[in-house]
């Protein structure tokens, strides 16, 4: 196999593919990328077997052919290489030479053949949407899948497509993250459980353009994006997602406006006082036009009042304010609406539309201090 | 103790005597930031027995004393306080509370009398020079003092002042860097070693600013720095440095110069075939107009061709590509000129002028393959 491309354009190439290059595996092939050129295309590959990435890099292919070559040592030598012209030259026994300008590096690569291929998916069932909404509905829901490994539906998010509305849920058991967004058109209804690590991955390589275009395609156990050059094709974590629609009331006692700002530091200025891993609430006491925020642990105690708009009685409640702080950094709008039953019943923080619901369980603070 | 500060003031001080608080420490006091406050001015001091800086903030002071607060702590809370007056009242237990609009913390301090004072320094030997001149030399001779503990003297620089001379030199066994400034007056002669921690920190401390100076204060096992609100005392590492005269021969063979980018950018490329602590020689082929460099390692092989113009014969010789490397980052011109005698001798970079010289010692290549 001989081609050559510009540094720019095989670079930003590895730079995708490379988030689907394990970390740790027994299969050395896999720490590899794959170069396929054949007159057509030159593609690039990685797959950890989960998750796979292809894309498309535009350059001249001299001789067709396939080969891997270790991913780290790769993107580390096209990096550092001058911006020009980059030739990568590997003979039948897989030795390698890349060559810019007088740099001419020799390293050994692998048989190509021996790279485990992407699965072939069939594209009868899809949606689309703009880069822009999905990644914006992964950065707003992504934060509360559950980190322990205990239950494989907590790691991924349950996207849900019924006619013109997409939604994205996680959950973790303390809350649920739920983002709801409009398409364009109508699409075949679906429900999926994708891999966190999927839509994280895919989060980082999408652009976030509103003008371009993700397509979505799925089978019974695989999803498959496809934007710009490029298409990740991942597993679907299998099973029956929990039932969301039965937890997510629209009753409440309580509705109180905030600015999310202040909210924000203070509940940053709380965590101050909590060590990593400890569990310490942060109790608010709503009354009137003020709430009072109060933490108390044994590194110190802060207290906090924000002015508020509340309808309904007053209440004391408690929460764990990483939760809080976690849904409130995704929130675009400056005043955020919480809505409450009593000190035992989820917070909800929604708007109007239903275009997001953050549902936070409260902590029993009886206990607290 | 009560006192007010500006929010950026208070954090502006907290930021620079962080840099002697000590990373681990049997003395808890030493954890501590001390705030002392009388009439006329308020000062925060930190101490880890080697290194002491202490710092005048402005602010006012309604009751003067002295406290002691867990410097994590404390920077992290005003960090994350709002842009505003931040007052700290301490009662007689030492119990601090600290205020800023409507956020109320409180934390426990500690008997500010029990912090360690920072030795008296006398003024009466002593020099002075712009902060960016001290701040460069540190910048341009601090990688090469020895990173393991096992001789005190390689992992501080020696400072000399010579009339209106001062030179600043570190050596690790394989390389010696050495940087010489004219002062604007003459002072009396000085030969100090100053531990690289303290340089590294004074350096962090320094704003550069060309128009503003800093004074040393020399007694015989102390140094004091003193600029703008900051005074930094730091213990001497007692000895005789290294003869370093006898071994900066200007006699050479060869002279060759070459574009430091070019180099530069070789040597890096060459460090990705060499596994971190891998000593693995890069071998220069010096002739006529052409160096031609060369890396051979388990991990593959460069071979790269560098224009020169050269005077002398032809050479081959070989290093450890980092230690060119880190001279060269730290060189400002765009030319460089290297001496060489023959490949066992050591290679010299430096000026006509002898404003900076690198020596770097060679290393066998017949063992290199």
């Amino acid at each position: 196999m001989k081609c050559s491309f510009n540094k720019s354009d095989i670079l930003n190439g590895i730079n995708i593919v490379s988030k689907a290059v394990p970390v740790r595996t027994t299969m050395t092939i896999l720490e590899c990328i794959l170069i396929t050129a054949d007159q057509e295309r030159i593609c690039l590959t990685a797959n950890d077997m989960e998750l796979g990435i292809e894309t498309e890099v535009t350059g001249f292919v001299e001789t067709p052919g396939c080969l891997a070559i270790d991913a780290k040592l790769f993107s580390e030598i096209i990096r550092k290489l001058p911006e020009s012209l980059v030739t990568i030259d590997a003979d039948e026994d897989d030795h390698v030479e890349i060559r810019c300008e007088k740099s001419v590096f020799h390293i050994s690569g692998k048989d190509g053949v021996e790279f485990p291929a992407l699965p072939q998916i069939s594209k009868d069932r899809s949606i689309s949407l703009s880069q822009f909404t999905l990644k914006e509905m992964i950065r707003q829901t992504i934060f509360s899948i559950a980190q322990s490994d205990s239950n494989k539906m907590m790691n991924g998010e349950c996207l849900e497509v019924q006619g013109d509305h997409v939604r994205l849920t996680s959950l973790d058991g303390h809350r649920i993250s739920l983002r709801s967004v409009m398409l364009g058109q109508a699409f075949q209804d679906e429900k999926v459980i994708i891999p966190g690590k999927t839509l994280s991955e895919v989060s980082k390589i999408l652009t976030g353009d509103q003008d371009s275009e993700v397509s979505l395609y799925f089978t019974s156990n695989t999803v498959l994006f496809a934007f710009d050059q490029t298409i990740v094709v991942s597993r679907l974590v299998e099973g029956e997602y929990f039932r969301i629609d039965q937890m997510m009331t629209t009753d409440y006692e309580i509705k109180l406006q905030v600015s999310k700002k202040e909210m924000l530091e203070c509940l940053e200025r709380s965590l101050l006082l909590v060590r990593e891993n400890d569990k310490k609430p942060l109790i608010l006491d709503i009354r009137d036009d003020e709430m009072n925020l109060s933490m108390n642990s044994s590194i110190g105690a802060l207290q906090e009042s924000i002015p508020i708009q509340k309808k309904g009685p007053d209440l004391m409640i408690a929460f764990n304010p990483r939760f809080m702080l976690d849904a409130l950094r995704v929130i675009d709008e400056e005043t955020v609406t919480l809505y409450m039953i009593n000190s035992k019943a989820p917070c909800f923080i929604r708007d109007e539309e239903g275009s997001y619901i953050y549902l936070i369980l409260p902590v029993n603070f009886s206990t607290a201090r």
